[in-house]
């Protein structure tokens, strides 16, 4: 498998951009290095002639450029998505360098669609895009000056990542992923079960949801086995109108 | 000999820039890496406001940039120059990845200066520029669309380089594994609900519980993720009782 192979898998995802100069400087910084797949959350400004001026000749990555209202949809297909952050915070996923990261965001992308998730320029990923991610990438940066223009971020992660492409041997897939959505579908079905049965009338929800996407993040669900976790939920459920039955035959007798 | 020693003895010296606002984009990928010395050569404007907006805070690199009319007074005190290159020439002095290049830059860097030398936005360094590099540097790029923003190879090389005076690891908060027992302890439990509410009326119990292990096995669970997935646990049986209760009520109200 050759290296265009790995990174036509990728894509890269900005989330509600807010300087048009930045979407066009990105998908410079994108195409230098091979990347040609964009998807772009709610752009301030798209298209925009300063875009195209700052993608110095990248206009056909921008062309191509997928416009999407939601994270969601953004997501749509992918199986691995790396959250950029320039923070470490409280209720950390995995947080590599691009260095130790790029090789496994390769080995993903042989054969399922990969995601890099950039924040806006103020604030990076919000909690919930976080929480989206299986793995975050921190660029070490200066303690007393960490912020790294979001396309000198794109550089920087598309150049660590060309390079981990040039010199990947393909492992063995070992696993077989659920996609995305396969594994939002699992997390609302949780929270709608775990508040029908109760649970979260001592915890706090979103934190709690929190700590259970951490764990199955870690974890790196398949396909198989959301069905298995979801077959759980579904039969708690079934499980408790069951017993609502007996309870009333039991009183009427 | 610490990381900013080594990053201190070093320059980024800028040839002939063309765009204020690339000069300010080099600045602000210098600070977030470390290195502070800005030599500018014959710059088309400096100082520039675009290049102060550009530079986002990076404004004591502009305001102690030196100001030189000529390549060698840039040089001046320097012992170990390299010169970045898009191309590779004719006459080639010896071309090496960033990535092999930036140790050795750190280690001339210990106890001499060294300067990184960058040309033209449109053409690069100039022959008498590559006649004074003892090393060139040639950033791998996509051969159909090569031509990296300066500003962005400047935050490239400076990341190599900030990579390679220090293995930088990110602070991440030590996981705290789950012992032995707890995590036996979590199994059993699941077992023993999925048996109470029938989940294994249709499943084999002893597969179901190896697929489940093996999952959980990759997540390496942290011991108080063991106590909230075993209160989900205990809330889906207590939840029967509690529903038990309340049906009698109901029907005795």
């Amino acid at each position: 498998m050759n290296k265009q192979n790995h990174l036509s898998n990728i894509r890269v995802v900005l989330s509600h951009t807010t300087h048009p100069g930045n979407i066009g400087a990105a998908a410079r910084a994108m195409k230098t290095m091979g990347l040609r797949h964009l998807y772009l959350i709610n752009p301030r400004h798209f298209p925009d002639p300063q875009t195209n001026a700052m993608a110095a000749g990248a206009d056909d990555i921008l062309a191509n450029a997928v416009v999407c209202a939601s994270i969601d949809e953004a997501l749509q297909g992918v199986v691995y998505t790396v959250g950029m952050t320039a923070r470490l915070r409280d209720i950390s996923i995995e947080v590599k360098t691009p260095r130790e990261a790029m090789p496994l965001v390769v080995q993903e992308a042989q054969e399922q669609q990969v995601a890099l998730l950039f924040g806006t320029e103020m604030s990076g990923l919000t909690n919930e895009e976080t929480g989206r991610s299986q793995l975050l990438v921190n660029i070490p940066a200066n303690p007393e000056f960490s912020s790294l223009n979001l396309a000198a971020s794109v550089q920087v992660v598309a150049y660590e990542l060309s390079v981990a492409a040039q010199s990947f041997a393909p492992n063995v897939a070992q696993m077989q992923p659920a996609k995305h959505e396969q594994v939002e579908g699992y997390f609302a079905h949780l929270e709608k079960t775990l508040f029908e049965i109760g649970f979260f009338t001592t915890q706090n929800p979103s934190r709690m949801m929190q700590r259970l996407r951490r764990l199955y993040a870690r974890a790196r669900l398949e396909a198989d086995e959301v069905n298995i976790l979801r077959g759980i939920l579904s039969v708690t459920t079934e499980y408790n109108a069951r017993l609502k039955n007996r309870y009333k035959q039991e009183e009427e007798q």
